[in-house]
């Protein structure tokens, strides 16, 4: 007997079909004798709805305590009526809401990081026999005992920190499509299923844009070794299997020894912007400043490139990128501090795409950055920006050369394969 | 300054434009310098929406747990959405759901009472300076930490119980009449509004049946001295006040000493049924055993009839009117007791409905009950039960009869105006 704990999105609840699909689901895991924990997303266009409601009522942007109140109220709904749909097929569920659940988080509001998971209630359910239902995406800040929702991808952080929290075998995670692909099919229908992928490279292939997973629950995972499962809602087929440790890969793959593929995926993004910063002093501490910043904008930076410094001016360039959302309050950030930091001036390009190869396969292969820059050149794509890990290559690009530079690689590298995936919608939580 | 508890429903915050002109409202009585915390139900059709996707799971009935996480989601939305409007108009608001505004309650999921309330955050939100919103109707089961909802009119009984808990100066209860009307004005278009009553009044008002107030809600007034407002939210008129003292109906009449009129007012109530329990031996405690049962389904038992015991079979029956939608559990709860009671049959009618004058001057006016008897006699109103307080006289009679009943009563005892009133549509939280 096993303890599993099962993640589904807004897009597998989003009507009343659609709960009772995922109730027997949960139902059938029961019944092969596992416990087992369910993370929910708000149901399909709640969010939506809800945030159409609000604009409604003032121009002004919405205090962002009421918008986690209120956004937070989507998935009390789901997870009671996913546990009601459970019940009426015989089985015991119980919900629990954030704060219930025990995720405990800071207090930034819509972006709010857990602080701390103690899911005794949830627990105390699973021993009574209940199927435990907890609402994903949202928590209460240990400070300010207020609502907080944890940003796109909250639910995926959620499943897993309830699962590292309960010691749990593994975390599923469904989804609309069967697993983590080597690219994404929408961009190269030739990319193929990966079976299993380390959380490492998973790392790399959601900080450099594969949307399945999100970084932090790939962060989260590792950290606390809990190997995740990303399937389809609507097949009982096999997905990807993400494991914390060699180990683990091992055992999964007994008695049948791979060799480990080079190269695991090709990984895009199109919701980063460029910033430059014109004209930065080329004095000890200025990089620093710019930076503390950012931070305190609290965006997240990716890639950054300081400029050789131009001796004449005794000034450089720092370029870096950043999710676009994040793009309005770090210019202004800047801005405010232009004077002190003493920069020049801003340039700000939301015309960008990140292209990143990922394979623990690279450590040992001296080849690969060759391959890579050579299809790029054949293929006609103009390379802006460069940052590299032991296991990972990303470039930044023209946006309207991204798929194009996607395809390249996948073929260059060996990737495809001759089945199409099938692409479903997906959601954000 | 005072503190002012204001307290709108489901009607009121219907949409965008409701919220809007409930948060002006509420912006305007912070502005004449008073501090304010509103209490405010779900959205319009929220609850019947939400009914609506439960009902479309399962046909079982669903866990009242779980109900109650499921309805506790509207007052949610309605509250955040209602801070953002008041914040979107230049005022500082803070929402809060039931536990965090410290409503302790029972464990009667559906129908839960008040055991506590300890407003802590909802004070320190007042004096920064904020209005406090709480989440009407909802609370939290103090034993097991659980939601619970409070039924009926629940928001009505936060609103007077945050009131109590905080010493506020007044309760006002918006809605979409202008105050409470000496019978109800659909029945009786020439019903007069009512300015001051007294709870006790009031109270045998709610109990019989008068939609404006819920019973709890005046219950709880009276207990704790709090003075209620009741007022459109339509209009800035004074509404009806409803006294917990003598000494106050002076306080608020000073000036203009009135003569308190003898009758307050004539309520009606079709949502009854009676209850006849056949052939219950006639020997001690069967009828403590019968509304023990009663007791044992949670159903609130009104009137109560024994007849004379037929002397020879040694047997009577017991009749009493309840709340129709608790009919079906009493009539199981009773059946499964049948053989240890030994009656024989139950009989059980909806088609009745019930009429109560209300009025304190009644006491001292030994001339009431004749006319009230005489006034039912003329309109060929029959009595089927009789009931009778020292403020308060209630008959049953058949459905059918009773808005001529209501008619009949109103204009014996001098009730009518030649102003109509106006009359909106209702909820019931």
């Amino acid at each position: 007997m096993s303890l599993i704990v099962q993640k589904f999105g807004g897009s597998s609840v989003s009507d009343a079909e659609g709960i009772k699909r995922v109730a027997r689901r949960i139902i059938d895991t029961k019944s092969a004798g596992h416990d087992v924990v369910v993370v929910v997303s708000a149901m399909g266009d709640t969010t939506d709805e809800l945030l159409d409601l609000a604009g409604q009522l003032t121009t002004k942007k919405a205090p962002a305590r009421e918008m986690d109140m209120l956004l937070s109220a989507g998935e009390r709904i789901s997870m009671a009526l996913l546990a009601m749909a459970i019940d009426g097929l015989g089985a015991k569920a119980a919900s629990f809401t954030g704060s219930q659940a025990g995720m405990m988080t800071d207090a930034i509001h819509g972006k709010a990081r857990v602080i701390e998971v103690s899911p005794k209630r949830v627990r105390r359910a699973i021993d009574r026999g209940f199927v435990a239902i907890v609402a994903g995406f949202q928590g209460m800040s240990k400070e300010s005992r207020d609502i907080t929702t944890m940003g796109r991808g909250g639910s995926d952080t959620t499943a897993v920190a309830m699962a590292a929290a309960l010691g749990a075998d593994v975390c599923e995670i469904y989804t609309d499509v069967d697993g983590i692909y080597t690219a994404d099919p929408r961009v190269v229908p030739t990319a193929r299923k990966i079976d299993t992928i380390s959380s490492e490279e998973m790392l790399e292939m959601a900080a450099s844009g594969a949307k399945i997973l999100h970084l932090r629950c790939v962060e989260y995972a590792r950290r606390f070794g809990v190997p995740l499962h990303v399937r389809s809602s609507f097949s009982t087929n096999e997905g990807t299997w993400v494991l914390p440790s060699p180990d683990d890969q091992i055992k999964i793959q007994e008695g049948e020894p791979l060799e480990q593929p080079i190269i695991s995926g090709v990984a895009h993004d199109r919701s980063e912007a460029k910033v430059t910063v014109v004209g930065v002093p080329d004095i000890p501490g200025k990089a620093a400043h710019i930076f503390r910043v950012i931070a305190g904008a609290h965006a997240n930076i990716d890639m950054i490139v300081q400029n050789v410094s131009r001796s004449d001016t005794g000034r450089t360039d720092i370029s870096f990128t950043l999710p676009m959302v994040d793009g309005e309050a770090v210019k202004e950030a800047l801005r405010s501090s232009q004077e002190e930091i003493g920069f020049q001036e801003i340039s700000y390009n939301e015309n960008v795409g990140k292209l990143s190869l990922i394979g623990a396969g690279m450590r040992s292969n001296p080849g690969v950055s060759f391959t890579f820059f050579e299809a790029l050149h054949q293929a006609g794509v103009n390379v802006n920006m460069i940052s590299t890990s032991e296991i990972r290559i990303s470039i930044v690009t023209d946006a309207d050369k991204l798929d194009d530079a996607v395809r390249a690689i996948h073929a260059a590298f060996d990737l495809d394969t001759d089945d199409e995936a099938t692409v479903y919608g997906g959601t954000g939580r």
